[in-house]
């Protein structure tokens, strides 16, 4: 039986297959994105991994739409598994706000799920680790947001010669939209069809063939010349060189510049959008996100108007990046003890020795069933074992360091204390 | 907007509403499991949380089938969202077992999903703590992963007091099931459909009402006082008595006794079955597994015939016990240094130490606008802060601990050295 396509197994090191992925590598990323998140103050949240569809479905553009995991459950609801985490954040929030300081700093790491036609190798969930913050409108917020991501991508090792922020601005689009519309037809309205196809247009510029990106601008009265000439000029709006001062005093100030070719793909961004890239520009975006102070207002029917901006950074491309530089430590089975059982008159007491080693916090194995000696000591040093402890009778136990040689033997009761 | 029935959402403490649960509790019980796993050397592993349904279907009994929160996806294929871990750990480890040494180790901790018809309050998801161990069939295994279950419980501050493991045996159930035949209408095969019927009826032995269960032992060819006589002697099996002598010799004597009203629904297990109970009795079941020596051969298709034993603590009932034995800390939000800005002619500064004293480790966080003083220290004493780092001058800091009110002035760059 083999699982679903585009899911993955998750083994522990090292890993029995090229096909499979290491849940040691997981588990390293996601601690180092929970501790530098704890770090910045931001706190945990989760939601669940199915909502109903009318969540996504109607905030989120027609990105992702196409790509939803949707079905019809047993009680006949339309249900997703979910694509990204903000809307359900922008419901938590939405239902108790009231109750949390603003601003309000949270983060999650939820596993998001998609269903497209199917690619070799393309798979249909990932991890994201997402961080927001709520309820303050001034660029000193999106600095410290772009900060924690800065910070996460260095927990890392990586350096500013590893990636780079390019920082962009929907309000410096929205602007360059309107002067260009002004004159023509009858202007579209602020955040109307046209001008999100217009975004579109731009999200896609470097991977959409140059002639049909010519043709769709023009459609919507712009020339390809102009956008690219605004591109090239890159003059950070007001609020980019908050941001970029700000970044600069942390000295940040190698990691984040100005790139308006920055748009994001999703419908409900609003001011300041930016992504991360590797520099050497081999791997997609490593995270990407924005303002989108809207959102909790449309979800939450206008109940509550809580200006927002967040990010993502998923597993997948992370761990690429971390591979091809190195970055990634081995993750081998390893104890700090193996007690090893060599007169089995003695194994009962051997099996308390490890439980009391155990209780102190050590990492502990030992043979279950009577083996060799050699066996096991062959089998500690497999495990690398920073000691190995046998019994020599009741009441003494000798500790060896199998790197050093170094031998001693001590009272059962004081092993741990000669466990470093 | 709402969310799913019987779906939850995780907010951070302190908690807005009665209606929705603590991601900081979560995570402190996930931070448990994980760390008391390590400590007795078992290692992490995942799967999807989406399988295909005929991995739950063919193998786990009746039981499971009608709860399966199961559907058909866009690419026609039936599926379900995992009701439980160990058909996806079987399908893994019969994929993979080559590349590990036995006895194998491992745990996971995933998201669990049922769709029973809607009772109020019931949730259709829960968090599960899996364990098992694979390749060994001697009672040391069992008593090795039923150490662990004591363990476990005990990291969260429970003791003899607060619960039990009531162990029993699908064998000692088989002997009498196998007795009880002999003389009778042609006996059953070993693992035939009547075996599987009474053993349901032991399981439901405290819950349904007493007529029924008799009327049910009968028409199988059993008497229901044979059935109590057999529960009342307790006599252990030899493997029980060896599991015992065990945990004994682990100081772990009082966590642990016979009870042959234990037998576990699932169709699977085979041998010595368990279960963790609170001691008052208030609470369902805390923890349950035992052994499924045929598991891996079945949904291997026979390629591969491992004996395995495991058991899954979910985060509902252990939570609710906790909460009732005040064994839960408090998770406030609290930082290690608030960062006042006095004078915002040295906000830039104040970032940079910010920065740096989060570099160093510290949970640090400041005032992401301008504010009154007043209001900086308050929010600073909201946050629990262990101290207020405050910059005089572009050089010098004052560290104040709002507890003991000592203050002192050291340089910029000093100033995580002052922090303890």
């Amino acid at each position: 039986m083999e699982r679903l396509p585009g899911f993955r197994d998750f083994y522990p090191e090292p890993l029995p297959h090229t096909d499979v992925w290491s849940a040691d590598a997981r588990q390293y990323i996601f601690e180092k994105w929970r501790s530098v998140a704890r770090r910045f103050h931001f706190r945990e949240y989760d939601g669940p991994p199915l909502e109903p569809l009318e969540l996504f479905t109607t905030k989120s553009g027609d990105e992702i739409v196409g790509q939803l995991y949707n079905f019809t459950d047993k009680g006949n609801r339309s249900v997703a598994l979910r694509p990204e985490m903000t809307p359900t954040l922008a419901r938590m929030a939405a239902a108790h706000e009231r109750n949390y300081k603003k601003p309000v700093k949270w983060f999650a790491i939820p596993q998001l799920f998609r269903y497209e036609r199917q690619q070799k190798g393309r798979l249909r969930e990932h991890f994201q680790f997402n961080a927001d913050i709520l309820g303050e409108t001034d660029p000193a917020a999106d600095a410290e947001l772009i900060a924690l991501l800065i910070d996460t991508l260095r927990a890392f090792g990586l350096t500013e010669r590893d990636f780079v922020i390019r920082l962009s601005s929907r309000n410096a689009w929205q602007d360059f939209y309107t002067k260009g519309r002004r004159g023509q037809s009858p202007a579209a309205p602020n955040g109307g069809k046209e001008e999100y196809e217009f975004f579109q247009v731009i999200d896609k510029l470097d991977r959409a063939p140059e002639s049909e990106t010519a043709r769709k601008l023009s459609a919507l009265g712009f020339s390809l010349p102009d956008v690219r000439r605004f591109i090239a000029s890159g003059a950070p709006t007001p609020e980019l060189d908050a941001i970029l001062r700000n970044l600069a005093a942390r000295g940040m100030k190698d990691f984040a510049r100005v790139d308006y070719r920055v748009i994001r793909g999703l419908a409900y961004y609003t001011g300041v959008v930016f992504e991360a890239f590797d520099a050497t520009g081999e791997f997609r975006a490593i995270a990407g996100g924005g303002r989108y102070d809207n959102l909790i207002k449309l979800i939450s029917g206008g109940r509550v108007d809580l200006p927002a901006l967040g990010f993502g950074m998923g597993d997948v491309v992370l761990l690429e990046l971390l591979k091809a530089r190195k970055l990634l430590p081995s993750f081998d089975a390893r104890v700090d003890v193996f007690v090893v059982i060599q007169d089995e008159e003695l194994r009962l007491q051997s099996l308390k020795l490890a439980e009391d080693l155990r209780c102190a916090g050590f990492v502990v194995d030992y043979p279950l069933t009577p083996s060799k000696p050699d066996k096991q000591y062959k089998r500690a040093r497999e495990l690398k074992a920073s000691f190995t402890a046998r019994l020599e009778s009741d009441e003494y136990v000798r500790i060896t360091n199998p790197e050093s040689r170094k031998e001693i033997v001590v009272g059962v009761g004081d092993a741990a204390n000669h466990l470093n």
